[in-house]
């Protein structure tokens, strides 16, 4: 048991999550690592949600609210880390939810249903109807009534393959991706640089409280260019401040 | 199958093996995460052994040459990573072998010590006799012949405590750490920031061409705080770098 006083309690609890859902038959092999990858990059932003973070997760909650058919995408990490958060997420927003793998297993599909109907929730992906044109086959599988006819789609952990393929097909795409420089945060409309949890329990309190004209000014104004460089001045910055720290406290010689 | 032309054929080769060692039982959930969190580095220091990588390389095998009772300490991610490079570098330098767990578990440590025997090596740590002073107990537990009366170990992939609890006892820590600031590195004598595979097989070409004066000048002059300067510089101008090519080459705006 982790007391909750610890300094990485929250980034501890997470891990336990993802190995508890890899435990369960919900989150694959690469998915244990990538959530390390993820590990590294929340601890180079410094574990919380910055400025950067929050004017997208509000211009991604102003874009699923004024959205005609908006599909959260979920893969066994998603499941496993936030299943509950994501569906007040898409209950407060109108939005569907899917799954979509990307080692896709119909056990590992079957499962993440499960999980979600026992969290009182059906949702899409089990039963794939439509595909995505330009994407290997399993991958490109989806729902017509889900993410082949979504106006907007939140992929969250997603890969940069997949999110272009998305674009291409002329969606509006909105990723949560803690690294910057990936592909899928370069490719999205949206790039909510965030760890997931954090990102979408901003969300839903965002999205409580915002009727359509707000969304409408915030998306007015909203630029992901310039969001992409706050995130990376900010992870400079922090590396810089970490160094000198490091630099002026030890005298650590051989 | 992954083709050898594959950009990150590498990369992608070694979390093979990582999950590879997963199935058998050499490597824990928690090493399995943890290589995701190194691959974030290695990343973001371009995947490659940079200068300030080799000139630690060089005084770690330097340090070992001329060690009375040189051990290196191996893991289960150090196992199935690079098992048969250890062997040879340990044959190089005149180390022994000692496996030490940060979870410990008999049946992990059987698995390494009986992993490490096909390729025809005899290490130690299955049957500990000494313990390391100030260190959770099962942590805590080595050998006498090995870890407990070293002069010098090399703990790859190690955690903070360790590293400090060895330096503690008067010992010379060489670790090999992707992150520059973490505990480990900080801690140790000599920190080489390099993915594990090259480290080692870096060294190993090193002592087969060092001799005893060699070794003695190398140490003269090595400086290990100047040397996790120059690998956060390193890092910091890769992000900027990055940074920099990303936002003059994309032009994407929602």
């Amino acid at each position: 048991m982790i007391p909750k006083s610890h300094p990485r309690y929250e980034s501890l609890m997470k891990r336990e999550k993802i190995i508890e859902g890899f435990k369960k038959g919900i989150v694959a092999y690469a998915g244990l690592i990538a959530h390390g990858r993820g590990e590294t990059f929340d601890y180079l932003i410094g574990e919380r949600s910055e400025d950067f973070a929050l004017e997208a997760e509000e211009a991604a909650v102003a874009k699923m609210l004024l959205a005609k058919n908006a599909v959260i995408s979920v893969n066994g990490n998603v499941t496993a880390l936030a299943a509950k958060e994501v569906i007040e997420l898409a209950d407060s927003v109108g939005a569907k939810i899917e799954v979509n793998l990307f080692y896709r297993s119909e056990d590992r599909i079957r499962k993440i249903v499960e999980e979600f109907k026992t969290l009182g929730k059906d949702i899409l992906g089990a039963n794939p109807d439509a595909i995505i044109p330009n994407l290997e086959h399993s991958r490109a599988l989806c729902t017509k009534e889900g993410i082949y006819s979504a106006d907007v789609v939140l992929v969250p952990l997603e890969d940069g393959d997949r999110t272009k393929a998305l674009r291409d097909m002329g969606k509006f795409v909105i990723t949560i991706d803690l690294n910057p420089l990936s592909r899928t945060a370069q490719t999205a409309h949206i790039t909510i640089v965030d760890e997931l949890t954090r990102a979408v329990k901003n969300m839903i309190k965002m999205a409580q409280n915002m009727n359509i004209d707000e969304a409408r000014n915030i998306l007015k104004w909203y630029d992901n260019h310039a969001i992409l460089a706050k995130s990376l001045e900010h992870i400079n910055r922090r590396l810089e401040n970490l160094s000198r720290q490091l630099q002026s406290s030890s005298g650590l010689k051989t």
